[in-house]
């Protein structure tokens, strides 16, 4: 067998680990226990214990690039080397959420999937087309574009009415239409189950990425049964304070794997 | 006099070096000349040449945060690097298009501001204002909000009418409710001339960023006449491959040196 493109990847990961879980390494060297301060790198041990924990039920990983940028120099490799200790078999995911012109987007898809290494990752659409098929362009990668975010401000813009049509699904009808490649995934946030509803119904193939359970408030049952297929697949559901702090001391990976499982089941219980 | 703050600051430049030139050190290493393969950082070795050679006559340099990050590793080491040979009275900016949810932009602050060390970002502004707030509350650092970008896929979303308003004119008006710390600024191409008008007749204070000339073939004229105030400031015109490829050569800084100061006559011909 050849290598898998996205989309086969991802649903081998979720059947093998029967997982719908993305966990968020978003890790803040401010956050992280104590005791691993002492360590080399305190991030990449934090990480690979938190992997080495929890890789067994996970169906993705996703690093906000962010929290990797706002280590400086050793950010880069930190992040390279967290990816190198994830298994081949679980998709990873670079949530950049870029956006630029066509130059300049070929520049961040090659650091993101040549230089660092993975699977997919996250676009704006402000900027339109162009912005985002250097992206697409990548046939074996996933391409997940923001169509409805999980934070307040997502009511700035994002629910705007043009022609009848708010504009987040403006963008979602586009990213059908950019969907030539089978490649493209969206993204919308665990706080809007109604819209989640309407969203997988107008695709039931392209995958979505929901963020916003935990912290930030999401509705579990209904993202389950609103954001999944008929299959309850193509559906990926990010924790990441929930999983990385669920304990400050030394059974922090203990604690992660026992809240990745029980966030594994809740969303199982659900799935169709 | 204590710290300037950011439109203190580009004022004071603007009027030093009477040029309202950006060049953009949009720096790609197989577009740099040959010469400078053997040194040990080509790159840095590259923007400190141009940086010398321009440093008189320009207003600011922009730097495309994907140039860097494409370089995986030494990325991160080389823009900060590059920006500590620019002399401390030029206004920089990251150009970085960011856009996320509070705490994550809030990462991508300290990254751009605090280890980068950038007198100005640019962010996205689909996930509205909690994805913005956390920039412009760094009071002395300039917040450049896309409104209208120059590449051809801005028609895609830019220009979707909600309440007979295009979606680029509702981002100018939240941008102008949001300019509490006055240090908020737009991102206008100079592909859009007449909107350019349009929104400086919005707001006479706020900068306005406009790439598009050169390469993506902006009008030069209408967009100085259009997008700088009664007073011909408060404007950035980006151009950087014009200027950083002007020679492939030895005399690849002499050159840029002579592109650099043409279009900063050519621009300053038609200031008011």
């Amino acid at each position: 067998m050849g290598k898998m493109n996205f989309l086969e990847k991802l649903d081998a990961i979720t059947s093998k680990n029967k997982s719908l879980v993305c966990v968020g390494l978003d890790s803040d060297l401010s956050k992280i226990p104590k005791h691993l301060h002492g360590e080399k790198n305190p991030v990449l041990a934090f990480n690979k214990a938190i992997i080495e924990a929890t890789s067994t039920i996970v169906q993705s990983y996703k690093l906000n690039l962010a929290f990797y940028e706002a280590l400086g120099s050793i950010g880069f490799e930190t992040m390279r080397d967290t990816l190198r200790t994830i298994p081949d078999d679980i998709v990873t995911i670079g949530d950049a959420k870029r956006g630029d012109i066509g130059n300049t987007a070929e520049m961040y898809a090659r650091a993101i999937f040549d230089e660092a290494g993975f699977d997919a990752v996250t676009v704006a659409p402000y900027m339109g087309f162009d912005s985002v098929l250097p992206f697409v362009r990548f046939e074996a990668k996933g391409v997940f574009i923001l169509a409805l975010t999980s934070n307040k401000g997502a009511r700035d813009f994002q629910y705007l009415e043009a022609a009848g049509t708010p504009l987040y699904k403006h963008v979602v009808e586009k990213v059908i239409s950019w969907n030539q490649r089978k490649n493209c995934g969206l993204v919308v946030g665990a706080t809007h189950p109604e819209e989640l509803l309407e969203i997988r119904s107008m695709t039931e193939e392209i995958p979505i990425l929901i963020p916003g359970l935990g912290a930030q408030g999401g509705d579990m049952e209904k993202s389950v049964k609103y954001g999944t297929t008929t299959g309850g697949t193509r559906a990926l559901f990010n924790s990441s304070r929930a999983i990385l702090y669920a304990s400050s001391g030394s059974d922090f990976a203990e604690k992660a794997y026992e809240e990745t499982e029980r966030m594994r089941c809740e969303i199982n219980s659900f799935r169709g």
